[in-house]
């Protein structure tokens, strides 16, 4: 099975190094539209339709992949991470049209949330009806969060760690996670606003407990480069619970992993004739499966 | 949608209670082959051919399913949970045979183990191809062991509780659990033969941590008549992790909603013309949900 891989930020080097790790796939190359190294040019993409089985896109959610899985689900088997949880329905929608009139097979939102967390959110929700589910996420680096940091005024780089407050048992969203900020300022910066307009930016961090830390770069980078992330769906109703736990090495070398495992199943569901969108509660497990599914049941 | 029970013992019950208190279902009736108040004869079953959507079969895996469940399905959507995990391959080709036949859907070993656990050691094999995973139940009551107990001359009544060692780190499965057991006797029985053989039950006891307390019958009613139970699936590589735990106040009300939510799907996926066997790892957990997907996704 030959893999290419679109984009080349921190999930591409995981999909590269995962793909040439996997028996089954052959990694065909790493399209970009950035000129680096060892990359292909994106814009010749379509010249190579017929070399590859599945593409594997590695672009942002915000404004990458809205466009590009659509636009390429047409020519190519494809699979996604798209995140946008609010938007995954319009998503599907627009990626389905391009990928039926392609006859192609497209898997989006492939990652563990969304992906193997909205499978469990469905499957407990389905077997306890009346179990209260909730999400949480962390401990780790929030990469939308971290950016926003960054776009402050005398912000020259930032983490922002994720950080579940298990304890808390009560029905508001703001107070399931807390915010930690580690944030490198220039020299001349004022930290006291700076903490301020962390703290007030709405949707971000506005109703969170949240804290901010100064620190130099060489700290930011000896400390807090590391990938580890970890989450929880749990749901209860009081008698009973359900609960899925991840503890990750790398969020990105795992998220590649899933990605890995959707595209054998985009190329498998093409051989058989399954065009469209699908998202992985859209397929049953047994096309995900790595051997013989008796020997695992 | 029109649901019939098949079997009126624990499992039997719950599906019963489940099935009147879930919105879109309707209890039909119970069929028993025992003349039991408010059963129907399991002798008159195929004159209601077309008066129910789906049949749930409570029998026991040992000798009953393997011959009703093939026999039904040629006449009705039918939804088991067979847990003889080495036969599950045979099973579900005999029940394949009969739904094919009759142009019917057959959901088999629906549950939790098989079932809700078999999906989690598919999925983290396919996500984390280095991970080891180990399948870990209770504590709770085994049936199955309870019962081995109760063959032995001289005891009248027996639980067996399965309990997880979390902290054994080997590769010996014997020791990954220990057995608890709790038995009621005959006045003159020899209760150091009896633990001496219960310890030395191959399959069963043999090899296991197993501790024999003697009880009187009120002792075994008051304080070991309960059905909580639990169990967790954990893969890990050293690294990185996932795991399945569930927590349940009874078993067979827990299994009996696995039951209810397959039923639905198998009368949804008949309506579709998908027919023949299933089991979870065959079906897109979209069948499975209440409501709008991607509103959990």
């Amino acid at each position: 099975m030959k893999i290419a891989v679109v984009g080349y930020g921190n999930l591409g080097k995981s999909a590269v190094k995962i793909v040439k790790n996997t028996p089954d796939t052959e990694l065909f190359g790493v399209f970009s539209r950035r000129k680096l190294p060892d990359t292909l040019p994106f814009d010749d993409i379509l010249k190579h339709k017929n070399d590859i089985d599945v593409l594997i896109l590695c672009g942002g959610s915000a404004t990458d992949l809205p466009r590009m899985t659509p636009y390429l689900a047409e020519h190519f088997n494809v699979v996604d991470s798209f995140d946008t949880h609010a938007d995954i329905a319009k998503h599907y929608e627009n990626v389905g049209k391009s990928a039926e009139k392609g006859g192609k097979t497209a898997f989006i939102s492939c990652g563990w949330d969304p992906g193997i967390f909205s499978l469990a959110r469905i499957c407990f929700n389905a077997i306890l009806p009346d179990g209260r589910t909730k999400t949480y996420w962390g401990k780790g680096v929030s990469q939308g969060h971290s950016d926003a940091i960054r776009q402050i005024d005398g912000v020259i780089d930032a983490r922002q760690y994720t950080i579940p407050v298990y304890d808390y048992k009560g029905e508001n969203p703001h107070k399931m996670h807390r915010r930690e900020c580690f944030v490198v300022v220039e020299n001349e910066a004022d930290k006291d606003e700076i903490e301020g307009k962390i703290k007030a930016m709405p949707n971000y961090f506005a109703g969170y407990d949240t804290s901010v830390h100064f620190v130099g770069l060489d700290e930011l980078k000896n400390n807090h480069s590391g990938f580890t992330h970890g989450g929880r769906v749990v749901s209860d109703n009081g008698a009973s619970a359900m609960e899925l736990r991840l503890k990750m090495a790398s969020n990105p070398d795992f998220t590649a992993g899933i990605l890995v495992a959707c595209a054998r199943t985009a190329y498998r569901m093409n051989r058989e004739d399954k065009i469209g969108a699908f998202t992985m509660a859209d397929v049953p497990m047994r096309y995900l499966a790595r051997g013989n599914i008796f020997e695992m049941m």
